[in-house]
């Protein structure tokens, strides 16, 4: 024999099992107690402190390396690399609004999105770095060990190499949890995604300065503060394979949703049937979205700083001068899209038969490479209703915004990725429907278990990233007391 | 409570448990002798007997409601529906020849292709149809219950309604036992997929004319004549969630096999470690193609009756007319694909620690929409190396081509899809490498179980037509007997 199997399944389940107690001990309430944070914060608050970056709204014509390239019209950089921002005609779409013109991110290039882990005393850690992003209205959130598109990492720019990526890009010397290519916002991106990856090292780690280790119960405890996990950290989070720790009380909902996550409770739906509703959803969409020349999108104005609707909706594509010592290079010019408007993502939850369910829906994105994937149950920005039709307004939405406080499992505000979204935010809720409400699924919509998202996200355009970043925020809620919600 | 789950991890899975010891039941040698496909023969050459099409080349000038767009020398329908051939552009393919134009398939739509499944004294049988298609060489294949195109079942062309499609689009009422997009040929076809759906049922089922119920392990048995199962069969049957069966004496092949559809046993790979090379390669790769006017394709040339290349290899476009009796309409001309030359697909297999493992390789092929899928561990036509580099002949193909005869465990010739390609044959082979002999997996390749291939094609783009071919060929060994292959 030349290759020796890992062994059995009891040897090969051995690692497995390991980490999900880890995992699980880690999501414990003692470990995101406040207390535990205390370290955390202080060294946030010291690296805040050190920030000195200049975020500086600029016209377009103090843009340095980017033009709007003629006769097209599209803007791009005189590199060829990083980004371009070019038109979209979007026709035959599912909805009130079948056809549109608007401005998109081209970006064809796959980054890397990694967390790197580490078990300290048992529990699995996570290396997480405080990054300031142009777009952060507070300036810097807490970002995935990596964040780098392949520009960066490849050094187009010539800055500083990007630290701890060798851990990524030669990831088969360690243990990887996740690596999956995850779409981003299909509003704004055509076709754009991320390689999303977790990698476990048993290697010493040298701890760099804008570094902290934070335990994986601990991280999840920081989602619920408003603007502090950036997007890139929380599409990750939301690939961590985790499985059941044990139920506790039979109606609590800590418990419910640890039964959700074991595939030995029972779900709505069988895989048969959801693989049923998704393969016709995609199979039978009809919809076309194509990239044409930003000079030529209707309905949108360009004026010196911004790019804008007509009706002075959905969002602006405008530039900033930044001036910062934190990053790889020290100063540069960028264009970003700016939204009007607050979002809201929001799932809705509910008990079945001691099971908790997540109402998923079939969400269709211009931007999306293959058409459609698993959406929240509500995701909009409210304001652009004013130029909608109402019959736009989605299923669902007063549901959300007008639940009982005593249902609303989480609320926090959050950033979108502030590399291309400026000051542009969403509210990101799970609210409970109560046990005995009826609720016909509409064709759209279906009840989901945790496991059955979970299994999904480990593969690549299942789930869009506001339901990620949702999954991530279920999760969170595995540590707070049974008690509390029941 | 609204909702009453199917019930508790028990009561889910009995139907799944019944469906699996259907399936092995189905799957052993009885089943399969020659003698209980008697009764399919005699009913197969009965069909072949009134079937009585002519299948003509004529020159292009002969097509009718087809013609060249001008300027752009596209072969189009007039009705701007079925398919059309137009050009791809390829840059930077990866390999000995990284650019290069062809003719391509153009279809965007998403066809139907379905197998109906009943139980039969406890045995699942799957309705098949005796279908002609103009290419295949032999008139009448083997096909899925259901193999329609959306042209066909919303009756673009006003033909017959398509037998059977309602357990299909409205499967939900039945037991769905997979629904997934599946790719077709990348090399012939750009970004097309099928949706590849069995469905279960209870109901009561008419047997029309030119259908018959074959078991599962009869179907399977099928494959090892030449030119019966169709293409459109096959990737359809490499969608059956088959579970293990009991597995024979430790050494048997049957039993590595067995053991190979087991989770429980070990793998050379982790899940992991196999996402993180699988993602790796789709996110590295940086191959080009996208389409151009079929008349500025370089290297090829038009004639009256076909479209080649320069140096007469690859394949050709040409055109017939078709007189049947037997399909919804009676008559039509349509273009089509010739290829040159006999194809090889061959998975090289191996027992490793008792558990039979495959090596499947990161394939690009251009018309993929998502870079790359797993790929047979050869797949060629040997007649184009004439006119490649040297080096461009594939790892591997020595080795399966010249294997000692007592390990060649499949090798039987199978017509592509017989509705676009004209007289177009692959070999299909499983060979079998001692378990004594070393073998150091190249970067492209890695040993999978046959259960982590069929996990993974219940996903859409990972596994290619080819490799669906033939892990439908591995599933019919499994009613050989252990002895033989000792």
């Amino acid at each position: 024999m030349t290759h020796a199997l890992p062994g059995s399944a009891d040897v090969l389940s051995r690692p497995e099992t390991r980490l999900a107690t880890g995992l699980a001990r880690s999501m414990r309430e003692a470990d995101r107690a406040a207390s535990s944070l205390q370290d955390f914060h202080a060294w946030f608050s010291a690296y805040l402190e050190t920030e000195s970056s200049e975020i500086r709204r600029i016209p377009f014509s103090e843009l340095k390396g980017w033009r709007f390239e003629e006769p097209h019209g599209n803007l791009v950089h005189e590199s060829g690399k990083f980004f371009s921002v070019q038109g979209l005609r979007v026709r035959n779409a599912p909805g009130a609004v079948p056809e549109w013109d608007q401005p998109i991110i081209h970006q064809p290039e796959v980054g890397v999105l990694g967390i790197l882990v580490k078990e300290f005393d048992g529990i699995p850690h996570c290396l997480m770095q405080a990054k300031m992003e142009p777009g952060n209205h507070n300036k810097v959130q807490l970002s995935p060990t990596v964040q780098a598109t392949r520009s960066n990492y490849t050094r187009v720019h010539g800055g500083r190499p990007v630290p701890y990526l060798d851990f990524f890009r030669n990831a088969s010397r360690h243990r990887v949890l996740a690596d999956v290519l995850q779409s981003e916002q299909g509003a704004w991106f055509y076709r754009k995604r991320n390689r999303n990856i977790i990698v476990e090292t048993h290697d010493d780690v040298e701890l760099l300065d804008g570094f902290h280790w934070l335990s994986v119960g601990q991280l999840h405890a920081l989602l619920s503060e408003h603007d502090l996990v950036n997007m890139d950290a929380r599409t990750v989070m939301a690939c961590f394979p985790f499985t059941s720790p044990s139920p506790s009380g039979p109606r609590a909902f800590a418990g419910a949703l640890a039964r959700s996550l074991d595939p030995g409770y029972g779900s709505v739906h069988s895989p048969g049937s959801l693989r049923n509703w998704f393969t016709g959803a995609r199979a039978g969409f009809t919809g076309e979205a194509h990239l044409v020349d930003l000079g030529s999108v209707r309905d949108w104005q360009r004026s010196d700083d911004r790019i804008s609707h007509d009706r002075g909706v959905f969002f602006d594509v405008m530039a900033v001068d930044v001036r910062t010592g934190s990053r790889e290079v020290s100063s540069w010019t960028q264009p970003m899209i700016e939204a009007h408007g607050q979002g809201v993502a929001a799932f809705l939850v509910q008990r079945i038969d001691g099971v908790l369910h997540v109402l998923a829906r079939i969400g269709s994105e211009p931007g999306f490479m293959d058409a459609v994937e698993l959406a929240p149950t509500v995701q909009c920005t409210p304001e652009n209703y004013a130029v909608l039709p109402a019959e736009a307004a989605p299923p669902f939405l007063d549901e959300v915004l007008h639940a009982p406080a005593d249902s609303v499992l989480f609320d926090t505000v959050l950033s979108e990725e502030g590399g291309r979204f400026f000051h542009t935010r969403s509210r990101y809720l799970i609210v409970e429907l109560p046990a005995e409400r009826a609720l016909v699924e509409p064709d759209d919509f279906r009840w989901l278990t945790v496991h059955q998202l979970s299994h999904l996200v480990q593969h690549s355009n299942y789930l869009n990233i506001q339901a990620r970043t949702l999954l991530a925020c279920l999760h969170s809620l595995l540590g707070r007391a049974g008690g509390e919600c029941t």
